[in-house]
């Protein structure tokens, strides 16, 4: 198996994204990966790779593109000028075949227009949504979409994320019916904008019949219940909500380390506070861990985190692999074929 | 002082209400309360309260209320039917000029109407807002609003947030020159919805003449960071933030208590983790433990959160108190005379 790879754009540079690209291919005999970007670069680091790592080099194939999106572009940029980034022609090697999925770490507004324009939609599906799955009480997780594709979205948009979250739950966690709720601010009926409560009403009306269990709306605080499998709002409320999730998660942890440090002996501390902190961390922070998918598209694409390290881009490698197992795009598409 | 008590509406049943009040006017020897709601339920209430409380009694005055608005009623029910309901009789004598402001643990929905009738808005102000401290790093706070009175935001109003909320931190914190941030899914001009880039542009011209320093854009993991005194944004995003993080904060000290827990033996456990996620949960429910405040009415009135216990009511009260002292209301009006 092959997967295409942009190593530009991530804010730890490209070292990261290759560290990370080389561990998934050591511990996967049969993967192979496309690395795009300058190739004197790529080429450079590839040599600095330190021992396990240097292994996989006879499986990391570089293929030059010289130029890179900055995280400041515009989406329209990229579509007009961005020809011969990385990004761009790590998807167009994706659309021609050549790649079973393809991963980036770089601007997310850029990678859901180029990926559109390279691979196209969905049949039905208008727009690209973002997901991932955020942890909830009791070990379970939530999937969250759309995380910010999109910033105004009509109630038909919503109901497509809806599908398409049951479809991810269902295929990549095989929760037989997806329990599947629509974010609002409160779970009364008379609440929430006009989009949300048309979106209900058409919910409610489709539900059954795609194979999912409609719960109605869920509040904020649902997401991490444990007792909901996909959770539907607008990109806008979804990408606020998943940084302030992440910005909470490090403060918390923080002043659990301040609060242990201060009352138990630094040995002490050390030894009984940071392991459980730093698996904490982990756990809770689900982008930079587990990357996010794009769905709707005629392909997989994953986006990692921008600040992942290593690991974070290992484990949006993991993310596609498995994407690809279960042909996720298939088997969203086979929802549309329904409706 | 006087202080007006809807006793209605709050999860708990208005016990938790009536022992909150009666705490607030024992330790205040100047303070006296109308509680708002059923006589004879009040007064069985009263009759119960254990020693050092019943005290209070005597600066606690009973005002008969034979209604109470549920918390699936909508604004519309309040406003045409609630008139004999706890709440709105508690506003009424709010306006009358009985009280110096008014606490309730109610249904948002309906406080937001009936104070917005009953009180009236100052002069330039549409619409009130919902505004309540979050902790951030540091110990410092952020005020977020709207947090749910309005769930679609036109730009002029996101300004009108912006300067209520930036009165808030000058009048309750002393913060001479607040920073003041619009949120939105990153912090390139390019990004967001119509109505945040137009708010943009507008607090970029007004911000100097109205005495805050405005920030530009905050993403969602900001509001945690210390370094924004305000953050602005639309009912819906705030309401869906501040639910969710109550829930992550839940789930997380729960995850942080079962990893102790598993590491140290049961007692050690107990004297060493449970006190400080204790004092966590405390500091990280603002609303549960603060109260939120409507702003940009002529009048102060409190929202305590519907599941608060005696002591998240007895805070709302001491929120209310400081509110009265520094004269909010007249605060915020004068940022409209200068405008």
């Amino acid at each position: 198996m092959r997967l295409a790879i942009d190593v530009m754009g991530g804010d730890q540079g490209s070292r990261a994204i290759i560290e990370g690209s080389a561990r998934a291919v050591i511990e996967r005999p049969g993967l192979a990966l496309t690395l795009f970007g300058p190739r004197q670069q790529i080429d450079a680091e590839l040599s600095r790779l330190p021992q396990p790592l240097a292994a996989a080099t006879s499986r990391l194939v570089v293929s030059d593109a010289p130029d890179s999106v900055s995280q400041a572009a515009t989406a329209a940029w990229a579509l007009r000028r961005g020809k011969a980034t990385s990004m761009a022609r790590m998807l167009h090697s994706l659309s021609a075949g050549e790649a079973a999925a393809g991963v980036s770490a770089g601007n997310t507004g850029a990678l859901v227009a180029l990926s559109r324009r390279e691979l196209g939609m969905l049949a039905g599906i208008s727009r690209p949504a973002i997901s991932t799955a955020i942890p909830a009480r009791g070990g379970r997780r939530c999937y969250l979409l759309d995380l910010g594709a999109n910033v105004d979205s009509p109630a038909t948009r919503l109901v497509d994320f809806a599908m398409m979250g049951a479809a991810m739950a269902q295929c990549i966690d095989g929760i037989e019916r997806p329990r599947v709720a629509l974010l609002n601010v409160g779970a009364e009926a008379t609440k929430g904008s006009a989009n949300v409560r048309e979106a209900d009403w058409l919910l409610r009306e489709r539900a059954d019949r795609q194979g999912f269990h409609y719960l109605g709306y869920a509040e904020g605080g649902d997401i991490f219940q444990g007792e909901v499998d996909v959770v539907v709002c607008d990109g806008f409320v979804g990408n606020v909500t998943l940084k302030a999730s992440e910005g909470l998660t490090r403060m918390l942890v923080e002043r659990v380390q301040m609060a242990f440090e201060s009352r138990l002996s630094g040995r002490l501390a050390s030894l009984l506070a940071r392991p459980v902190l730093k698996r904490l961390k982990q756990e809770l922070d689900p982008v930079r861990y587990n990357g996010a998918s794009l769905l709707g598209l005629q392909g997989i694409v994953v986006k990692s985190h921008g600040s992942a390290r290593a690991d974070g881009f290992y484990y949006a490698i993991q993310r596609a692999l498995k994407e690809v197992e279960h042909n996720l795009p298939a088997r969203i598409a086979a929802r549309w074929s329904r409706s």
